[in-house]
This record gives structure tokens, C-alpha cells and sequence, in this order.
């Protein structure tokens, strides 16, 4: 059952007033992935089993430590739980990313690290400033998301990510238990596939949005991330200092639009 | 605002067909916590600020790090975004648990072990055989949660985790944007407050059920575990090895049952 990271098992039911069953129901499998670089073990994550590569490059490019597709000379899975990338010839680890390594975990891209400036060292504001959507596609998103998912992803509350051209054309759909995973996965995705910078892209998450999934983006280069739920604080604040457009609640027929409003069309509304 | 941890800011807002409107809007605050042990930075989490001496302690308990309150000699707040765990005099940081400080955080207290074994050596299955809860009570416990938080918190998607007795009564209620940090606040607070094991109670999240939850709850000796939402494969694969019952998708009327059945009593339904 991993391969499509659902596993199975009987549970009690109880249906309504003194009603119950005994019934085979689904969950989400649930396991920890270690990412090494060559033989340095740098992060392990708990994560539904599966594009583990991507995981892995989608991983490496969101922490600064490579930039470019030609920089992973190869990536090995090794046994169930561990993928190593191995970085090209001559690359090696740069030392303020090492040095974060100490406390870094799938849901804690910025550990280490206190501020945005530190941030944004690695990962320059985006500069998509032609890039605009209008408000029907932006409605049509979530739906064309669940679609991609299957029926226990919908109701089972396991995450997507979802990158889509500005025109709601769903590219690349990724779930995993993991918010950050399901993101990590969906830009490793590109990357690998040499995508990148996403310019003329949009990331929506089918939860909330937090300042690691806008620094994630902006590792891709995505100007617009939208979020089915409410982004934090530091996510509006990283993502207007970034010039990213941040939406949230997106649950049509409304939304909130917190930073950079100029890349929503309004005159079709 | 951050003693609230709310902040506020303006948004745009879609009310419908054509309609917008521009408005202060409320968001969670997310700021990094670094918690040291001493000197040595241990781990740093994104968290809402607030209670962060119980979000050290719960997480030194979580890991294993500490096991019973004099332990902790005492807790320093530095600055806004550091707590310092001083432990008492000759107690050091085992050195199996230092090796896991390399890819911990709020999200990933298993990082670094990767078997429910490896858990288990830290701490010992539950013990709570005579602890039993009716339906009445259990499905009583996600409203009084609700009725704890602010009104904000209920629809703007900061996770709550709750601390009951069987007999349905909340005992401690926190919040956070990390599901785990709110989980670590609330046994912290126990544990600061001499309370473990809590071999009668019973622990609420307002979301899914991860292994880390559970874990969480084990390191607390709590035996029954509720989630509003799904919990993992490994979440209900710990539970079931540590004697832990395991309720799920608590939405009154329905719920399910996932392990350790023999804790619900199904006379009163």
C-alpha cells in the first residue's frame, strides 16, 4: 500500500446515537524519511513515502543549499526511509547553511535563522512584476487541486501543493502528510525538470500558509502563493518584503488578498 | 499584540460577486523560539509567542531530555525569542539524546530515530488499566475546547491542545500555530507543575494525530489520545504498542476508534 502512501486497518465507527461498526478504514502512511548529502545526514522528516527525490531536491533548494539543477549529480534511494544527494564535484556544503543544519526539520525551514534579512540573503525578492491573474481563475483553483487528489486525499486531511501557470492550469500536484513536504516535492519536482525560476507561476497549499511555505516559493521563484487557509504573520510579512503576492482563505467565492495586490485583476471580478 | 499572539493588519477581502472591502484583519503571530539547554542551542521552533517556559519544558520532557520537574533548576526568558532550560547541577544532556538534536524541532521529535523501538526506550507504555471514559463525556470534549478559545482562534486556525480528566472537566488549554508547540505547552505546564504522570487524563488536539503527538502524550503518560482530525499509520502503530487508546475524527455524533477500544464504555451510549 505505500506506493500510494494509504495504508489500511479496521476501526470502531460510531456512526450516530448507539449506532457503531467494525469497518476497514484508510490512513495516510506516516514515515521518517533521513536526507543526507553525500554521506552527511542533514534532516529527517516524517513523510508520506514516495518522490522521495523530490522531496530531496525540493528540500536543498528551499535551504540555500543549491541553486542550480547542475549542482545534484545524483540522487540515491537507499533502502525505504533514506535519499542522498549527491552534490557535484568540487560543491560542497556552504558553511552558514551547515551551521543550520543543527535544528532543521521539514517544519522548520527557518530554524537557525531569526530573521528575514537572513533570509532573504539567500533568496532574492522575486521580480515578476508583469505576472497578474484574474479573479475567475484564482476561484477555480481549489477545485481543480481536489480534483488531482484522490477521494481519501479529500476527506482523509492529507496536505497538497499544487503549482499552477497563471492562466489555472494545474503542472505539478504533490500530497503528503507534511504541509512543507507536499511543497518541497511540488518545487523539487520543477527543479529537477530545470523550471525554475517559476515567474510566471502561482503555489496555492491546500492549508495554511506559514513563512516557510513563502520562503519555499520564493526559492522557486513563484510571485503568487495562495493558501486555502490563513497565513501567519511572518508568512505576510516575508511575503510583502519579497514582493509575493499572498492570499488567503481562498474559498470561493471569497478570499483575502494580504500583500501585493497589483497582480489581481480585478475589472473581470 | 504579541501577548495575545494576535496581530493585525489590513486586508483586501472578496465578499462575493464583485464585492470587496478593506479591512483590519487579525493574524497569528509566528516568531522563532530557540530553546537552549545552557548554553547549547538544542532546537528552535516557529511558534506564537507566549507561555514559552512550558513549550521548553515540554519539549526537554517530549525528548526525553528531562524525566521528572527537579530536573529543571530553572527557566530564563531572554529576550523575545529565547528560552534557556538551566538543568540542575551534574545533570547532563545524554549523549543519545544530544545525537538527536541534529535534525530536531517543534515538528519532528522523532528526527534522528526512526523506529517506534527506539521511542519506547525513553518511555515505557502507559499503565492506566482501570482509566475508562463514557461517550457522553468524550463527545462533550471538543465544545468545551472550543469554548476555551478566543474567538479569533476558533476560526483563524491557531491548534489548540486541551488536557482533561475522564470526567470531561479541561484542566489545561493551550494554543499555538504549531500543533506540537501547542501540545508541548500544555504537558510543560503539567510537568512544571509536578502533575505526571497523567495516568487519568486524557489529551485533545484541534487537529491530526501525527506519531509526534503521540508521543508527546506518552512522554506525559497520558493513555487516551483524541484528534478532531485523521491520525497517521505510525501514529496509531505507537499507540497501539504503548497501550495508548487512540480516538480519531471526534466531530459529535461520530467518532472512531483506532486502538485500546477497552478504555470507551459503550453501555452508556
Amino acid at each position: 500500500m505505500k506506493e500510494s502512501g494509504i495504508g489500511s486497518q479496521k476501526i470502531i465507527r460510531r456512526k450516530g446515537e448507539g449506532e457503531f461498526e467494525y469497518l476497514p478504514d484508510e490512513l495516510t502512511i506516516e514515515e521518517p524519511l533521513e536526507i543526507r548529502v553525500g554521506r552527511k545526514p542533514i534532516a529527517t522528516t516524517m513523510r508520506t513515502p514516495g518522490h522521495d527525490e523530490e522531496l530531496g531536491a525540493g528540500f536543498l533548494l528551499s535551504e540555500g543549499i543549491v541553486h542550480a539543477r547542475d549542482q545534484i549529480a545524483n540522487i540515491l534511494i537507499s533502502g525505504e526511509n533514506r535519499v542522498v544527494m549527491e552534490l557535484t564535484d568540487g560543491l560542497t556544503l556552504k558553511l552558514n547553511s551547515t551551521e543550520r543544519f543543527g535544528t532543521i526539520s521539514s517544519s522548520c525551514g527557518l530554524c537557525g535563522k531569526t530573521t528575514i534579512d537572513a533570509i532573504r540573503q539567500n533568496f532574492p525578492a522575486v521580480r515578476s512584476n508583469d505576472i497578474r491573474i484574474d479573479i475567475k481563475t484564482l476561484l477555480s483553483l481549489p477545485e481543480t487541486l481536489r480534483n488531482a487528489q484522490s477521494d481519501f486525499a479529500r476527506t482523509g486531511g492529507i496536505h497538497a501543493a499544487g503549482i499552477f501557470d497563471v492562466g489555472g492550469k494545474l503542472k505539478i500536484a504533490r500530497e503528503d502528510i507534511g504541509r512543507h513536504n507536499a511543497v518541497d516535492k511540488a518545487i523539487g519536482r520543477a527543479f529537477l525538470d530545470e523550471l525554475l525560476p517559476l515567474e510566471r507561476h502561482l503555489l496555492l497549499v491546500s492549508g495554511r500558509a506559514s513563512f516557510e511555505i513563502i520562503q519555499k516559493a520564493l526559492a522557486a521563484g513563484i510571485p503568487i502563493v495562495a493558501a486555502v487557509s490563513a497565513p501567519s504573520s511572518l508568512a505576510v510579512d516575508l511575503a510583502r518584503d519579497s514582493n509575493q503576492t499572498l492570499i488567503g482563505f481562498l474559498r470561493p467565492p471569497t478570499f483575502n488578498i494580504y500583500t501585493h495586490i497589483e497582480r489581481v485583476i480585478f475589472d473581470s471580478a
